[in-house]
């Protein structure tokens, strides 16, 4: 089976643990954050910019209205975010030419539907999300139950739209990946080596 | 973790055989059939029906209107459709209790809930579905591609209405399972083999 691999995961739900348990077990390269700084060094960007670009979905432009037309308008940051993900395809692209290899999140999974790769989809109950957030939460971050409610699901909604936006696809939807997993009452560890059993 | 496992599977998607061969690696019971012939035998309805009313939901009962009352009105097939139902969920539980089991089907991850299943759903593309249901078909089921199409579409309707009429949850949701396998591109015995390690 392809050892291209993809995890797309909710907020909180340890897919990026399970990809990093992984790529380790299989002795394949794990890229997430490498990328962001890579599409920096190549678009002379800032990583914390680059970072907050792809978080977002890019805002559509939108048309004005003078006499009785309409004008589209140029909208320069919309290209931006256009353009950060047109970089992000090529380096990701780029990096699966090379070897086998584990990528989480960035739309890698259609990114790469052509090279096949075994695609994850990680989630977990609320509750259990949020448990692991806390325990993985900075010391200065002290937020109430709601509030971090609240950033989880505004984080998944963002992933969610920005996924839809440049793949047309619903993000999460099960027919888009081989393997969904739950991670609610899951030893990750066992998990992460059942697939790379799977996948050797 | 837990060896009661139950599976979940779209019609076509080789849930069936995942399971059969999971119960094998793992050496424990595998409960299908037998459950409709368990209840045959305790009910002394005949198979086939209680086959046939299994598959479907129950028929709701109707109010009727007489003069400026409404009165509900017995509905003996409801009625028994949920009386099978109870039959189903006391069988499931007693060979639950008795060993490690794996149950395809029958809202067994709902009725054994508090006995910590591991929930299984099994799923494919359409086309995978109507292939496996090619191969699989007995030789004198003729049906055309748009026939079979119909056939499966239905078929998992009338289990998806089954489901949330005696669960009140969405069948298929992956919140409700610990694993979503896509048998699409997936070797089913691997696949087993993966899972049984993974319950070991």
């Amino acid at each position: 089976m392809s050892r291209i691999i993809t995890i797309g995961r909710e907020f909180g739900s340890g897919g990026r643990e399970l990809g990093r348990r992984l790529s380790e077990i299989l002795e394949i390269p794990y890229y997430d954050q490498e990328i962001i700084a890579e599409i920096s060094k190549s678009t002379s960007l800032p990583e914390q910019y680059v970072q907050r670009v792809m978080e977002h979905r890019p805002i559509a432009s939108f048309p004005i209205h003078i006499g009785r037309s309409f004008y589209p308008v140029e909208n320069p940051i919309m290209q931006q975010g256009i353009e950060i993900y047109q970089e992000q395809s090529r380096i990701i692209r780029e990096m699966a030419e090379k070897s086998d290899c584990l990528f989480v999140g960035r739309c890698a999974d259609y990114i790469l539907k052509d090279m096949n790769p075994f695609r994850i989809f990680v989630y977990a109950s609320m509750n259990s999300k949020k448990k692991r957030c806390r325990d993985n939460a900075r010391a200065d971050e002290k937020l109430t139950d709601k509030e971090l409610e609240k950033k989880i699901i505004g984080i998944d909604k963002n992933r969610s739209k920005y996924y839809e936006f440049y793949t047309d696809h619903i993000w999460g939807d099960r027919l888009n990946y081989d393997l969904c997993v739950n991670t609610t009452k899951m030893d990750i560890k066992e998990m992460a080596q059942a697939v790379a059993n799977l996948l050797s």
